[in-house]
């Protein structure tokens, strides 16, 4: 965060951590009565992941406002490049965590979430001498942004079928975040006759094994469905297991489709949980719809990128972003970038610099657009779709 | 240990350490041409477990020789009682290391095996100043041990079933323990479609989800099989799981039987890797063979336990205990106290201190009918099976 930091200040910008760990920096433009332009992404990562998912969201947003110092152009609107924290929800189980505090969407209790040793997020901020007051008024609403930006690799295959450098969002499927607990009753391994067990592993695995034929049963459609972290307890190889706790990743483009997924997904949980005689307990940490991207701002980007003999090429997101909670506050644009193997969440991660910097030049160019035109004073999201999914 | 040490002082014996953490508390007897008798069990105990499991074996071995002493008995055999070090495995997931270590049963590189951290088991003896050394002969040999008692906690429903305080052990279904280890690809929760995934958790799920279903189809059969231990990497809801282990174990009374559902299992990891498109490695870490009780010690407990007014009840024992190693260097007795529940690696296991006490008594007579027994004088067990199994 300091380098970043240091690099928005040599970029001409004011930098400022706010007390939720966001980072923020500011190009002041000549007209405080314009709304302002949002820009940004996240520098956090997974613990077993690569450089570039978020990264060059705001590398590349810094890059842009370093082209206009350079070329000493002055702006009338005001941008905003955010480094928002906690976007992946790694540590916390919860992510897109500095956004939905920029935006005035954290939840009550949520400070007080706890990581796997037991320090909740507040203590964490604290750590760090951040001191997050949630009576202040959020720093953007649909009054005061007339739009965001955001650049991202794609972290899919889609891009590299199509041997296409970048491409245009239409949209974001929003994820739904459960936390699966299942508990039954511990006991000697070589001891508790099969007939009497209440096993919370064998549950966990039973809906672990079946949820994932399930969303395998029609792969025409995109929907996914993942069991990513487990913790079983008291996870010793002589002792029948008391009690497991996994979470649920279920994405898809059609929230009527994902819907579906989930009741039958709630019946496998209740019908496991009767079989090896476990109590339950299923806790919603997410739910989002699908937000889509402003058809105004998707137009900008394909002038943009025919303009720079580029095909303008839409694809949907399956992977959440920042953007899907700025979509709520504005109207938002985001650009994929190619991604190797669609490979992503892995120390393999690799997009190359020349796609980065194509990439980087749409942005540049629909920032230019958007800051010139001074009637975009009103914010708010209309979130409409109108995306062909299949 | 230093507690434990304390009551063996009290109770007449000398106590060392030995450079593996075993404890041994030696009744110095006049005649030293004669074997030894050797009693005891083991204090160690599970992450979350109880306080009788080995616990009681070890004071119950104690309270005989008190008994002796304060009697002023003085015997020709010298006794010795051990607490035997690391019995249950929980830290570096291989169990019975002491008695395996005084019996001259260590494996190679068993003293790098590591803990969760990364710690070796060297380091970890070294961090409480014990220094072992591979080269040092047994203390255990055939040669010098007459016979091997131990009194357990039964850690299942029979006895309880039958409305007894103790029994006498037939013999030990020895487990087999296995670690298997499964590889796939790691790769964004959201982004990567269901058709192209190689996710490691869900072919562990398979494999956990159906290895118990396995077990389970024959329930007239006493043949357990459990996944106690499971680890995920990288362990992050977001992201789909590259690397799994869990452990595998699996006993039966009969070594057939226990081979058929072994050849299973072994089948169901093969078709699991091929269908998610996994590599996976299977570590063999214990295998032993069923080891029953000899015959003239279970006669003496029947002809005291009848002289004590007790039923001489038999039962086979599930769990293995430091008995299944000193099998292979002497003959060897148990008596089992009923447990409440049958609940055993559990904080709420528990046995009554009369039970304890009436097995204590049965011990003590056990123990003085084989001292007094100058022809006892070579070890080496015939392991002769006359179990009536269904």
């Amino acid at each position: 965060m300091d380098l970043v930091s240091s690099w928005m200040n040599e970029a001409g910008m004011t930098s400022t951590i706010d007390s939720f760990g966001n980072l923020i920096g500011v190009y002041e433009g000549n007209d405080p009565s314009l709304t302002r332009l949002v820009i940004g992404s996240h520098i956090d990562t997974q613990p077993y992941a690569g450089r570039f998912d978020g990264t060059i969201g705001v590398l590349g947003a810094i890059e842009v406002i370093q082209l206009m110092q350079e070329n000493h152009i002055k702006l009338e609107r005001t941008i905003e490049i955010v480094s928002f924290a906690d976007e992946e929800g790694a540590r916390f189980n919860k992510g897109l965590f500095g956004v939905r505090a920029l935006t005035g969407k954290l939840e009550a209790e949520e400070m007080e979430l706890k990581d796997i040793n037991g320090t909740t997020r507040a203590q964490a901020l604290k750590d760090i001498e951040l001191y997050p007051n949630h009576m202040e008024p959020p720093r953007y609403t649909p009054e005061n942004v007339c739009a965001f930006l955001e650049m991202h690799i794609e972290q899919g295959p889609l891009l590299e079928s199509q041997n296409l450098p970048v491409g245009i969002v239409s949209g974001i499927s929003g994820p739904l975040w459960l936390t699966v607990e299942f508990e039954g009753h511990s006991g000697h391994a070589g001891a508790v006759p099969m007939g009497l067990r209440q096993d919370a592993l064998v549950g966990a695995a039973r809906v672990i094994h079946l949820f994932d034929e399930m969303v395998k049963s029609d792969l025409s459609h995109p929907t996914v469905g993942t069991v990513g972290f487990i913790n079983n307890f008291p996870n010793s190889r002589n002792t029948i297991s008391e009690k497991v706790t996994f979470t649920i990743d279920l994405r898809d483009l059609l929230p009527d489709r994902r819907k579906k997924y989930e009741d039958q997904l709630y019946q496998l949980i209740t019908t496991t949980a009767q079989m090896y005689q476990l109590n339950y307990h299923i806790t919603e940490d997410t739910n989002s719809d699908p937000k889509y991207c402003a058809g105004w701002i998707k137009e900008i980007m394909q002038e943009e990128l025919t303009e720079m003999g580029q095909e303008p090429f839409e694809l949907m997101s399956g992977p959440f972003h920042d953007s899907l909670i700025m979509a709520d506050c504005c109207p938002y644009g985001m650009i994929f970038v190619r991604c190797e193997k669609g490979l992503s969440h892995h120390p393999n991660e690799y997009a190359d610099i020349e796609d980065i910097t194509i990439g980087t030049q749409l942005l540049y160019h629909t920032v230019t657009r958007i800051v010139n035109n001074k009637h975009l004073n009103v914010g708010g999201n209309t979130n409409e779709s109108n995306i062909q999914t299949s």
